[in-house]
């Protein structure tokens, strides 16, 4: 890191945590900007996410279904796994993930690189092994070489991908949205129909379950506290976790940052619309009907959480070898 | 353009040029820099190559089968289709397809425009419709305003959506490969073997098909003109085209730019390595079995085909409308 980049990184650094102390009252908190600590890592890490040759087909990467070009999900009700087989539950953004008291929407996981290792040996999803996503990286020299430069040593594990995965994940944060400039104390960078419905917001209790910087991934919560959640889809929640009947369509609270960009909604994906996703909430969770001008007003709110993406050149990743064991995606 | 960058591509073009007078004499010919006449047009083009928006399935893009971070190509035997369908034929290499004397492995398309509504409507591919991919992007206010910016018309139309992508495509050139730069006159851009590998290359009779700046795509040839080509492949070749049974298992020739990445090799993908395809390509076309010295120095002098990559931040989609037509992957 040069001088120059030092002193900007600390500025912007110092405006953040100025900024977190001024909304100190608020239950939604500014993002503070990446700071990345590994940047050989954070680079070696990218190429991976982007890199379909991690799954059994070399047609699926961790970019498939939490495509960063579409806010870090897939759009999709549930995902498409290999085999074109369908997903059991709704993809979460990857942004700001690394903000979560766990991942995955039980929370199975403790943090982003327990996570990462997740789909790539799961066989409705990337459908390799940690065996042979190791013997595919281990083959690549250009990998090889990075895992070298960043590690120490050419010895590719499984745990190396995804601690290199995990910190490229991290650097995935989304700050500075008009929310947070107004937090920041920039009165000019809300509406007042979008002011109104952050009042409306906080006034209804969504706060109780969307705080801190994410608005969310704070807690486990149950779906239909208020009234039951009718849906087809046979996710049983956090009770897979803990065994405990109490957790049974418990899940990890979303975020919502960069909501408009992450539909559709829910942990079955089920509601397309902010407007629906909103009037669902408030019957459901909080017993509340919210007035055709409180959802527009709150949807108007929740609009104001998209930050700035992350930018960054398309990965170029390295080429396979003659050594490489080929993706088999029809047997 | 400013005038700073109006200058630097005029010296660009201008070494670009002289390095064509300088190797006038050499079958495989510089490749030229993209020359970009509408940058706003192509930035449209590439979020809509990145966009899986256009597939019925909204998880298949240009980019599923024509990865950029993988030398525009899937590296898969044949491509993987909507509902995971096998595709008949190997996806070829988007990089450099501009120079292609015709587009698809029979050329059954006259440029990349008409090649780029193909794959959008093809029950195989991306299983959309013209009227339903635009449909979904008429429906994305931001795609709208840059439909406007770029056409002076808030209309979206087939033609106007594989225009951009085409104007893309157009920029996806790789020039300054170690091969070229000793075209244009550094000795020392290429190793003994790398130069041996060329003189190889060229006594045998490659360039006979392999010529141009592509170093391919100038021809249709027949695979297996000396001996047959033994493929477990249905494609039938040019004659679906021509109706001409001359033309039965003819090809367009494939370009050999940046070929140590675009394995899997020839239209049925079946051979891995570059070893393999220089013996076959001896044997079958040539009637030449190369010892294995010139093997390896026909292969280290495609290596020196690699040229610079594109480079671009990764695109960024405008989210869709809540009338945004929702993908169904699975019905």
């Amino acid at each position: 890191m040069t001088n120059r980049t030092l002193a900007i990184s600390c500025v912007v650094w110092t405006v953040a945590v100025a900024a977190l102390m001024a909304s100190s009252d608020e239950p939604i908190q500014p993002i503070p900007p990446a700071r990345i600590a590994n940047a050989a890592m954070v680079e070696l890490g990218k190429k991976l996410f982007f890199d379909p040759r991690l799954s059994r087909s070399g047609f699926i990467s961790c970019n498939s279904c939490h495509n960063l070009s579409l806010g870090g999900t897939d759009n999709l009700r549930t995902s498409i796994g290999h085999g074109w087989q369908e997903g059991p539950i709704n993809s979460p953004t990857v942004l700001n993930a690394s903000l979560n008291l766990a991942q995955f929407w039980d929370g199975r996981a403790k943090d982003l690189q327990e996570q990462a290792g997740g789909p790539i040996a799961n066989p409705g999803e990337m459908a390799s092994t940690h065996v042979l996503a190791v013997d595919v990286i281990a083959s690549i020299p250009g990998y090889v070489d990075e895992f070298s430069r960043v590690f120490r040593t050419r010895d590719v594990t499984i745990e190396r991908i995804t601690e290199s995965i995990a910190a490229f994940e991290e650097t995935l944060v989304t700050p500075n949205s008009r929310f947070d400039q107004w937090l920041a104390g920039d009165a000019t960078a809300l509406s007042s129909q979008e002011r109104a419905g952050y009042d409306v917001f906080k006034r209804t209790g969504c706060p109780m379950c969307h705080n801190g910087p994410a608005a969310g991934g704070t807690s486990f919560r149950r779906m239909g506290v208020v009234e039951p959640y009718q849906t087809a889809s046979h996710a049983v929640g956090r009770v897979a976790v803990t065994g405990s009947e109490a957790d049974r369509q418990s899940f990890k609270v979303p975020t919502l940052r960069n909501v408009e960009l992450t539909y559709p909604y829910f942990h079955d994906g089920a509601v397309d619309t902010l407007g629906d996703a909103v009037d669902v909430m408030g019957r459901v969770q909080l017993g509340h009907r919210f007035t055709p001008d409180e959802n527009a007003s709150v949807v108007a709110f929740l609009r104001t959480l998209t930050g700035d993406m992350p930018s960054f050149a398309l990965p170029r990743l390295p080429p396979s070898s003659d050594r490489t064991p080929r993706p088999t995606p029809f047997r």
